[in-house]
């Protein structure tokens, strides 16, 4: 899949190549143990480069208008001089076949900038390593020059809380409804969001999507936000060019707010904690599940469970003790 | 809290004593080292006696009747002769206070009878964690004589995957609503129910909850079905003491069903591996969190990661070198 170093592909993603980009992102998805390795040293020597782009996440569920909307918003950024990568993060895929997000051939304006760049979204693995991985191709695309970039997910509640944990700033994108649609959007995602955006506020709709606005105004008093400001709430329509500069400006203010107030760095500090966190587990697990001795007396265990012979606790027990020194839990 | 040994607790768990029973369980939630060994004890020396009830999940959102159906239905089984044993799992209650599940003055006539046993969401604990000692109370209930164990749960997503990992049978609990209402039950939540019941099919209510019953029907034909049948969907009132008797013989019939074409048995095989694969990485994990090596280095490495200086990757290989020896990922 590559000719490259490490160290070449740093160097063509810290020059800004897309092409290069494309395979550093490609490599850190990889779950080849050399890829692994290889993956790490590339962002090992990209780190110093990374930190600077304001990190966006965008979800709305299917039928909000979410590729028009990241293309409109996308399209101004590039307006203003920004750099604008799109990442897209979708944790479900790997069961329900999900949704195509990130697909280049909805966003075709922006897809064809030379300075924006579009990457689709890993369809493999545990929502933890989605996360882990979508974090690092996010770092990629700062080392590559985007300062600008922009998460998307579709809402499935899993999915928003991966993507709030690699973003400064998360946007929620609805659709103008009855007062029925408050219930559509689980509680946890709100409180989640920073900003929420109600789309299509154009020609009919208009009417309808001021007052599903006004009923999240009110329905958000009653759940806790992130900050000490309450969430707000704004319409736009990503078909009408001037609501889209608004809404830009709205969202550049919201993260300009973050971070200068200091919420930016403690988020940061906290999403890298986490990020670390959830590291060290999956390579615990995935150094178990490559050791021999372990799979073979696993297998063994694992009939012995099943058949009710040995305890779920014994067995764990018995299977750590690989890894663990002596019964009182504490390290060789 | 205790003065049993764990042999003595064992003892009286088996001859079905309900004070033994609560105790071993309160064993099984306690996050002391010495504690968890104990209660390891106490589910080896009762494992034997494990396997025989029929575990049932019922889950459903609040307001749905969801306790008054669970006592019609546990005192229904108690004329049958079974005995009751109702357990709740509520991994939510850590974060949002939570609803009181299991309470026991909500079902007042089925906590009067001695072949009942009601016991109380736990309150505390990762998912994964609330699910492995959740599973240990179910074995415990089994051990204690109840053939039949009632998991209870509040409709949230997580809980309803959680109780489907310790039960047999997954009843959603639904109540009658306009067409509407299947938005509020994520798909998920439909996939894992092998039984729809819809409440409160009395009075003013009865004919909307035909309606629902029947939205549901037409909705199912889209969603998967864990089974090869097609997940059924039937009317009950709590407060109807013939339509309870039809309901429960209803959801007996389908445990029957599975039972006798072999489903149970490659069902519980796959949550015995899913537990032991749990209780794996718990353990792991609280054993990192307990070794001083690990806790100063981490305190370094996040300081590290969080300046920018380390990558998460390089940061979580250098923690698990702790536990791994060698950069190849090979144990020792």
């Amino acid at each position: 899949m590559r000719n490259e170093s490490p160290a070449d592909l740093a160097d063509g993603v810290l020059a800004g190549h897309r092409g290069a980009l494309a395979k550093a992102i490609t490599l850190t998805e990889s779950t080849r143990l050399d890829h692994r390795e290889e993956s790490q040293e590339v962002m090992d020597r990209v780190l110093g480069a990374t930190g600077k782009a304001s990190r966006i996440g965008i979800s709305g569920t299917p039928g909000v208008g979410k590729s028009t909307f990241i293309e409109a918003f996308g399209m101004e950024l590039l307006e203003r001089g920004h750099r604008v990568a799109v990442l897209a993060v979708d944790p479900s895929s790997q069961t329900t076949g999900g949704s195509i997000l990130g697909d280049k051939t909805r966003m075709v304006d922006l897809n064809r900038s030379d300075h924006a760049f579009i990457r689709p979204s890993p369809s493999r693995g545990t929502l933890g390593g989605v996360t882990l991985r979508s974090r690092d191709a996010v770092l990629l695309c700062e080392a590559a020059g985007y300062d600008m970039v922009l998460v998307e997910t579709v809402g499935v509640g899993q999915s928003e809380t991966a993507v709030s944990r690699i973003t400064d700033l998360f946007v929620l994108l609805i659709g103008p409804g009855g007062g029925d649609d408050l219930q559509g959007i689980k509680r946890g995602v709100m409180e989640l969001a920073d900003l929420i955006v109600v789309n299509k506020a154009d020609g009919s709709m208009k009417d309808a999507a001021e007052l599903t606005a006004e009923s999240y105004r009110s329905a958000l008093h009653l759940v806790r936000s992130k900050w000490a400001e309450p969430t707000e709430v704004i319409t736009t329509s990503a078909l009408d060019r001037s609501r889209v500069k608004t809404t830009t400006e709205d969202i550049l203010r919201t993260w300009q707010r973050l971070s200068d107030d200091g919420s930016l760095t403690t988020l940061r500090q906290s999403q890298a904690d986490h990020a670390l966190a959830t590291a060290i587990t999956d390579l615990v697990q995935s150094t178990l599940e490559q050791d021999s001795w372990f799979s073979s007396n696993r297998q063994r265990l694992e009939d012995e469970v099943r058949a009710g012979r040995v305890s779920v606790t014994s067995a764990a027990a018995e299977l750590s003790r690989r890894l663990l020194a002596g019964s009182s839990g504490q390290l060789p």
